[in-house]
């Protein structure tokens, strides 16, 4: 080692004694003669005090040193209690230059603000900072401690497959260009369910892995093209013991910021959740339930409260809001896709005033304050409309609230499972919000294909789709979904049906899922798991509001690197030898030869 | 749970219990009206007695039952001490069939022999054996060891990416198409090399990670397109610190197999290895010296000896080989490329016969048996030409050697450190082998760009490459590369330097690693690391001779995944959306555009 001892170790047991030391030069202080540099290391920062004008006159910041010298005690009132190693300071003998560096295209500091692309595109000088170094740390700590935890109970790491088969999963997929057999393409995986699962089918009984996993969108404000998650199945589960170890996992996590989660965690089901917080992701970290009011304004003269469905959410003390405060509500309401977002203002002395007042009844008005539990002082927020979409408007209008009205506090910590989510969705709503439909059905997954209905809609599930509950369960903190999985489907009869509702062809099954359907004709078990989004999981860990935070060298919103200019142009040789103008045979034609060969080898 | 025990876990101390069980019916004995059913789960096996024929009348193998019964002692005699829960049996009371199994390509049975085209089409049955599973259970050991090791030293695990720039190390790029950047390409990293320096100068310090790499080569017998690596860097260390994580590493990972590797591991110059067992890789678990007799043989009248290279290795018992042996050991040779193998036998009386015998002089063969330490008996085969490919032949022979005569033991391990490999060699040499050189000169790296000349030769690498040494070391065991690796460069100049000798344009260096470069300008520390290629070392120790054992699911020669029939024609909505078509800008005027726009960000 170029060093005896690390900079953040030093402390006054070490006075007296000679030491090597390497770091980079941060701050520096001459004062007559006599340099003083913070010296830095990833363990932390000491003092190092140079007297020779020859060996400090041409150091700047972040230049590589290597220094010897003997630890002292700092002189009396010079110590710094805000460093571990602030009791000493480093008389050096001899500062060598490991390395020199330029001027910086920014400080290494904890209070510069960067500007994200620019720290991107020196994201190696951005974790010199303590910041982005400490969210380093606490990532793998969040590793070691989650894989401590599936170890001590018996599961098992398995690396599952990433050049692979395309496995239909809600997104599309990244693919690979097969040299050796052109015209054929790897596909990355969306996430390693199929393989899991049939490691399942394998006996292996208790598998995990913190898998890359590889989703090739439109990229939102806040996703990776690649993203991590912890990736759990076993055999012979039910939902409960699933949910056990779910809870075990976020307990012994949140412990790595000092935080005890009480467990048994509360479960809700996904219709409570819509109905009382209108998002399948609940926020409960504060309360202001919403209050469905169809049947109270079932006779309402009010045009637009005769709809299917009418709720509301109540803002303490939101009667005193400015005219242009609930004229921006309006604008908010209206980013949403609603037509803005109705209000009432109970004032203090009882009275009802805003546009909605002058449309209800008096008799209407008269109810209204104890059926939404409005107290004076407060705002009544309306949705009306269809349910599905008034929930949602109603439910963030609940968590904006929640913010504006600070009844979320900072180092609040609410945790939820959300289970007997629906099975299928209508398959508009879900390429609505970006998704790609596995099959061409009207109906499509809601968790995904693999998802077991509840054992009492085994025999309704096809017949009656939009009534099915999945045997699925979600972890929601803080109005966050961290994770989710489900009991699987491990009979092939059922997974057929499940295929049809979704509009698969049984060509098309075979041609997508054929290996593991063929899998489940062979003893598969019971099984079911979980995965938790490690990007999203360590963020909030860390305090973060951004993935790309936790994530050692983040790509930006169109899945940019600013460090390596990736993704970039390949030359003429390359896109010839990846074989990516070989033609590839139509899909069908390729499937049959395949079946008429056995699905034998490949040259 | 769909149980209470684990089958492996029952013993003496369940009986009279009532226990509920689940697993996969093994063997199957039925003794008038009563059923012996051996089920088995991932913990193991234990014996199910069934005395209701309805119950077990449909039972075919494979299926999955869940049995709740009571365990009782075996009858005396009927005990089986190869199972732990030999010395009971469960008496069913009831039996629930979980799923049902078609009749099995191929039977679930250690003893079953099975070709590899079907165990890996049918991988999922396949695991369900005894060895595969044992195998993946050890693979899993091996992770947890390795990472609480480095966990413990202080490494962190950071994850990097995997969607990146081509990093040039020798193979060619697996490429995937950017959707939101039609005409750019991602490139799948063959190893993490540029971002764990990129994190040493991040100022990380201690990095780890069992990481995905890919390798899109032309598939010899035994590698895989995509593979794993225990991939390790740290900063201000020196190689003796690098080599000495090595031993700790391997040390505890052979204890996972009951071996105690002595520590410190023997060294060896890359140029005594050639020269005493003609290979990088020398296999030290048995003797057998090359001599080198080009001195010797300096006068010789035999014109194949008139050589730049002479030399030979004595085969133990040797002479005693008929002559159809001779003769396939020429055949043997011209499979490597030589034009044969010389050899004398040294009869029991001291005479010597053989094709050499008549062409060297009565004084050649005088002193030859002291020179090559031969005995009655033996056998001398020798090598002549140019001194590379003369020790890599005598170097083959030697190994083969030692298999054929019984030197080479079962259960020996022998490790060592190759050390002091040259920096650079031909061009022509790697593209021989089948590597992609990374510039267009007459020299490349041996082990890769980033590798430090050692300090005695960073004055004199690039007027004199040939005779540079690289400050690199690989660990070699039984003859295989375990892994290897370097202490960096990490000064710019440098880095320029060698990128020259290997015939890259300062413009190709800016453009294939112009972040790198940049990065090193602002204070990059001296770092190094090792990289253990984790397949073939988990499959040492799992004791197979294929990298395939140890892998999930791995793929054939071909890059074929049997069971998803992976790479597979992708439809032309997929080749459209992926824009693969897009034609991608010149990579030299893309760049220059970049430069013109300062790297700036991408639409």
């Amino acid at each position: 080692m170029l060093r005896t001892h690390s900079l953040g170790d030093l402390n006054a047991e070490h006075i007296g004694q000679t030491v090597t030391l390497a770091g980079w030069v941060g701050r520096r202080r001459d004062h007559g003669g006599v340099a003083f540099l913070d010296l830095r290391d990833a363990s932390g920062v000491a003092q190092v005090v140079v007297r020779n004008e020859d060996d400090f006159d041409h150091l700047r910041n972040e230049f590589v040193l290597q220094v010897t010298g003997t630890v002292d005690r700092r002189p009396e009132g010079n110590e710094n209690p805000n460093l571990a190693s602030g009791a000493v300071e480093i008389m050096a003998d001899e500062v060598k230059v490991l390395n020199t560096a330029a001027p910086l295209p920014f400080q290494i500091d904890e209070h510069v603000e960067v500007g994200e692309e620019a720290r991107l595109k020196y994201r190696y000088l951005d974790l010199r900072r303590p910041e982005p170094a400490r969210i380093m740390r606490l990532r793998s700590e969040v590793n070691r401690v989650a894989r401590n935890l599936l170890h001590d109970r018996g599961y098992l790491e398995v690396e599952t497959p990433t050049l692979t088969r395309s496995t239909p999963e809600g997104a599309r997929d990244f693919l690979v260009p097969a040299r050796l057999a052109p015209g054929s393409w790897y596909a990355l995986p969306q996430s390693p369910q199929l393989f899991k699962q049939l490691l399942q089918v394998g006996g292996l009984e208790k598998y995990f892995q913190i898998a890359r996993c590889y989703r090739d969108e439109d990229f939102r404000a806040d996703r990776q093209p690649e993203f991590t998650q912890l990736d759990i199945e076993a055999s012979f589960v039910e939902q409960d013991d699933v949910i056990e170890l779910g809870e075990a996992l976020v307990r012994e996590l949140w412990q790595l910021i000092d935080v005890e989660i009480p467990t048994p965690i509360r479960r809700m089901t996904y219709a409570e959740a819509m109905r009382l917080y209108g998002s399948d992701k609940p926020d409960l970290r504060f309360g202001l339930e919403l209050t469905e009011l169809t049947e109270y304004f079932k006779d309402t003269p009010f045009r637009v409260f005769q709809a299917p469905y009418v709720g509301a959410v109540v803002m303490p003390g939101g009667a005193s809001q400015p005219r242009r405060t609930l004229d921006a509500w309006q604008e908010w309401a209206k980013q949403r896709g609603a037509k803005g977002l109705a209000y009432l203002l109970l004032k203090e002395d009882g009275e009802f005033t805003g546009p909605v007042a002058k449309n209800i009844s008096d008799e209407e008005k008269a109810g209204l304050a104890e059926a939404t539990g409005a107290e004076p002082g407060d705002c009544i927020f309306f949705a009306a409309g269809e349910v599905k979409s008034s929930r949602a408007l109603l439910g963030a209008a609940r968590v904006e609230i929640g913010h504006r009205t600070g009844l979320i506090e900072e180092g609040d910590w609410a945790f939820v499972w959300v289970v007997d989510a629906p099975l299928f969705e209508p398959a508009a709503d879900a390429t609505a919000s970006g998704d790609v439909a596995v099959g061409s059905g009207a109906w499509t997954a809601v968790h995904h294909a693999f998802t077991s209905p509840k054992p009492e809609y085994l025999e309704t599930f096809d017949t009656d789709p939009g009534s099915a509950l999945a045997y699925a369960y979600d972890i929601v903190c803080n109005g966050v979904e961290l994770g989710g999985g489900s009991i699987r489907i491990h009979q092939r009869d059922i997974q057929d049906r499940v295929f049809k509702v979704m509009g698969l062809s049984e060509e098309e099954a075979q041609e997508k899922f054929g290996f593991l359907l063929e899998a489940f004709a062979y003893g598969a078990p019971p099984h079911g798991g979980i995965a938790l989004g490690w990007d999203r999981l360590v963020s909030m860990l860390a305090g973060t509001d951004s993935i790309r935070e936790v994530i050692a060298f983040p790509k930006t919103g169109g899945g940019f690197d600013p460090l390596t200019s990736a993704p970039a142009p390949i030359t003429a040789q390359q896109r010839k030898e990846a074989g990516v103008d070989t033609k590839p045979e139509p899909a069908k034609e390729k499937a049959e030869k395949e079946r008429a060969e056995d699905g034998g080898a490949q040259a």
